[in-house]
């Protein structure tokens, strides 16, 4: 890390919703990284990001993360997004949601790097769905987006929360065992939905939702896109089958997936716990990287999402209850825990940026 | 129901647990069977039902249902369950833990029809696992394990309480279509833990706890034998393979369960929705029973615990979200709710007294 | 009630939102009125009730209330509240926001006696806040206001829902002790904050918040009123002091109070305990009215929400922990549990009807 | 502190229940203070610690805090605590029960000091209920204790959880001011009420329990003793008068108190902001001193428990929404957050150890 030269400047766009606060914290005191532009709603244009996130007339403060703010973006300008000039920035984060991501991310393309979390361009031929250690390789692609699209810029969407977690227990499953077969039931946390408007208190206390919509169609494309092989010019998608059913739990923050998996191969679950363990995708050190990608966990009671979501700073997925299927071929099943609002959302894109600043497709 | 003549006598043992309340519950105003004798650990034995409930130090009033108690229960007296005479009632309702069960019940079964609720017997040769209208026919069994162990009465336990809602759901599904795989992810209630100690707040507040002791194997042995066919001595499990992942969120009462299953023959969504929602399994009038055992609803975002639990009094399965699997052979998926305390504990206990009563193996 | 001729027609206005279900809820085979209009948004305007509550995109049926709404309800149409005509109707029922019961209440009061769950004309000189037994003598304001206001209706609205339960308990004590000082701290249901856009279910989680804004203004200045004297053309305030702080928790139904009292003569916690146990302010039987007004328990572990708010159909406050203040001058504690969205909304409306259609003032 | 030579030796009794973890995490990487010793019951005798947390049926591990337990004390062995020899260490932290306190605590206090969380002696004459910063002064009262009952050590215990957030605030008042009356109402986090058994989920989901067993008498004479005068051998209690109601919320840590205040000289909110914010009790640098004891919040949505808890690591109490009172004389009311199991526990007792260590009371 000490090669760095040069701070690289960053804009966060949607920068007063969830989202975009989580991006004002995981990049506070970036060592690559320095936020100098935010964009907003034309409501938050011309105010300061403190005087955005106040209400006026109740004077209540709307930060979203448990970390504070940090106090020189309190003072940053705040922009219409419609009118943000991205030339000025060497990378642009979209935190805006998918509509307005179909309108914004292609303007700032043009002359500069996008990484969103929005789903927009997620399913287009020409752009990977990036989790370093995981399909790192798939960037590749970037260089034909770029031609193909005569951009100087490019743009790249992280997966949805719900798939990253999903994706990168499979990997070392998969490439140790190969994969038949994927059949997963998630309980999600509220922050998944953000505030606007967001679960209300009402509706999911003393309950479960048993539905999140385009979650599980979500869910079902990416895992196999992640896991495909880059060949030529496009993604060719994981053979395996993947089916889901995507519940809201009341749980803060934290997404927990019940997963049951049909490999190709014969495997006993010490096996596949070894393998998690083991699994080290990321061959470079990157500032926002886990220690380890996988933690695997002994304890029958665990994972649980508040005594495991922070593990590593809630970059690394957690895992446990591995065990045999008793029902599918060659079956093994397991439950784990990924932090949806930090591997699974801002912190994972600032990790994507970081493999790319390594690589050189950001500079 | 206007041609019963006598009022059946019956004991509830571990009358002060909180089975033991909703069997007080249960049968309050019932038309066929009167509470006359209630039992429960020395320490209770010698007061009233009342005065066992109530803490004597702090005044506080020990008791764990919704409805109210009965006020004739709470004048009873409390004997001391290891030397209570059963021949002085028609059934005893048994609400004791797995180890006394084990004790006294088959002391109980000498002279009297026991049902339980505890898991002790449910896995031997001549006991079956009643939910009437499901496999009313295994109470045949009843005679052979009266005959074997020289019994004038029996014991006959109910399911866990995370097996009755499956078992009821792929009852219509098994007869139409034939399965060939089950999996299944609970999300289960606080009130299936019970009290002492249960789960304690700080534990499932914001999580989720991924592991519950004994629990799913008890799922995929009972669900089988539920679905098995009685053959002379005995029951021939199901064929199919199940397999599920137990897990407990912060809901008070009402499982919900995500089910994944491969049927033998092709069928489509709406297939299942309409022989669930067609379903009568229950040939016979009875006091307890549903309207219909299984309530189809199409709305995406239901069934929700807090929404349906109560449907039908808690003696209805509710399903939704009926759909196509993308990933198992003739796949389907759904997610169903049932009220673990009321269908899946005291109120099905009852229902099985009733289907027994109403066929002749209780008098 | 046997005397009743004439079935009265009403419109609910405001029939989609949280409130509004409630009133549909509430007035579900009346004996006395039958919901002939529905009034809600120009967005709702030209659809039945069913399709209005009905999300066109997921299918999800918007319904808020543990009850199911009444079959014959869901075929009404929704008239647009701006331009409903009031005089085809014997009563209104207000289920508006304030900024909007501003513009349309005096429209229909014109013709038609209005009933208000909005706070715009509580505290209007000639407008009573009623509460059945506790100030029903204040309804003789009504005729100083159609006076005034040359209208042939009246507007009458109820209290805020963390008024009620407070008046109503204070009530018994005024009249027997008189009153010097109210110290109150309220822990509030979400339901109180309805859902456009209520409480974010992030925000409560493992949560509490202090401050819901202007409640303390509202129920200190409410209380004055209701248990002030009607003298002339006008009411004069109580003239004791009140002074609150109004939190929010994670309860779904069923706001809880500390109350802190100084009485002006000396009295014993028993005193009080039997003057709230006696009290029968409503001299005659409506059909909305609860049993007792004031329920008073001896187990010092209740009231709790969860058990208690639907006490009576939650028409009745519960009461307990009656004990001594050590503090103040003739201090008496105590804890309370109203139903916010019951006595203190929508049925609570309906018992005003109910007691102004009994004294004539609706006919 | 650079000025400390030697390490202070400290056992740990009741290692094992919640608070005892609670002085391990405290305890960790401590500057003065190392743990050599732990005790519990007789059953964790003869085991490591970490053997004695874990469940040997299921495999749990039984830990409560947030913070990961210390490797180190992992491997230390756990003694019976009523075997165990006090004279090896110079501190003795004990976090038992208070039937268990009020045997063992006398015998340690022969030879060593005993810092306590048990209320067992907080209401002797000569023993102080130290809050460092708030009444560092009575612990001149402990050379007086050792003299009267001829130990070597002395037994100082550190106040209800309740206590502490609520003698804190109230000290600046109190020495700016004068108190004339406090009245209070605590809506208490379930931490505080541990594990054995705690409060069940079951219980307090959707729910408020409006009593806490023997709470409001500790508080109300606890926050006497602690801000009255050490006059020779004894401490005169504060003359104002004090009455609560203690509540348990659905909040994991954190209790909010709602506080309302008669003073004896008129101040304005904002006199008491002053005097809050500016309040600088704490003379010394202590290595658990939070930077400011009291962090006054001028948005009026604050302070909530979730949010504002871990202020400073959980040592300052947060105070938020202070405004004038409108019915007591001289009346201010204000909320505030305290950390219960911090502050308000095992690291507000590592904080006497530290201010006792500083002025030579252990050495």
């Amino acid at each position: 890390m000490e090669k760095r030269r040069k701070m690289l400047k960053a804009a966060i766009v949607g920068a007063t919703g969830i989202v975009g606060q989580q991006f004002i914290v995981a990049l506070h005191n970036h060592p690559w990284i320095k936020v100098t532009s935010l964009a907003a709603s034309e409501r938050s244009a011309g105010r300061t990001y403190r005087e955005a996130l106040t209400d006026a007339k109740s004077g209540a403060f709307r930060w979203s993360c448990d970390e504070p703010p940090s106090p020189e973006a309190m003072e940053l300008p705040v922009q219409n997004a419609h009118e943000m000039e991205p030339s000025g920035v060497d990378i642009v984060f979209s935190a805006v949601e998918s509509d307005q991501a179909q309108i914004l991310e292609p303007k700032f393309a043009v002359t500069t790097p996008v990484i969103s979390t929005a789903s927009a361009f997620r399913y287009e031929k020409d752009v990977p769905i990036l989790i370093p250690g995981i399909n790192s390789e798939q960037a590749g692609l970037l260089k034909q987006q770029r031609k193909a699209r005569g951009w100087k810029g490019f743009i790249t969407p992280i997966p949805n929360c719900t798939t990253t977690g999903l994706a990168i227990t499979l990997k070392p499953i998969y490439d140790a065992f190969g994969i038949r077969m994927v059949l997963m039931t998630s309980l999600q946390a509220l922050s998944g939905a953000g505030r606007s408007p967001g679960v209300i208190g009402l509706d999911i206390l003393d309950n479960v939702i048993p539905f999140i919509a385009n979650e599980e169609e979500k869910v079902q494309r990416e895992t196999q896109k992640i896991l495909g092989a880059l060949t030529g010019e496009s993604i060719k998608p994981a053979q395996f089958l993947v089916s889901c059913t995507c519940t809201r739990v009341n749980v803060r923050e934290g997404h927990t997936e019940s997963v049951f998996v049909s490999t190709e191969r014969h495997c006993e679950p010490e096996d596949v716990a070894r393998a998690m363990q083991e699994f080290a995708g990321l061959k470079v050190s990157l500032p926002s990287a886990p220690k380890q990608m996988i933690v695997v966990r002994s304890d029958p009671f665990r994972p649980q999402p508040r005594l495991d979501r922070d593990t590593d700073d809630g970059m690394a997925t957690v895992v446990g209850r591995i065990r045999r299927d008793t029902a599918l071929e060659n079956g093994i099943k397991y439950v784990l825990v990924s932090h949806n609002t930090k591997m699974g959302a801002a912190r994972g894109a600032v990790l994507v940026a970081e493999l790319l600043i390594n690589d050189g497709y950001i500079s």
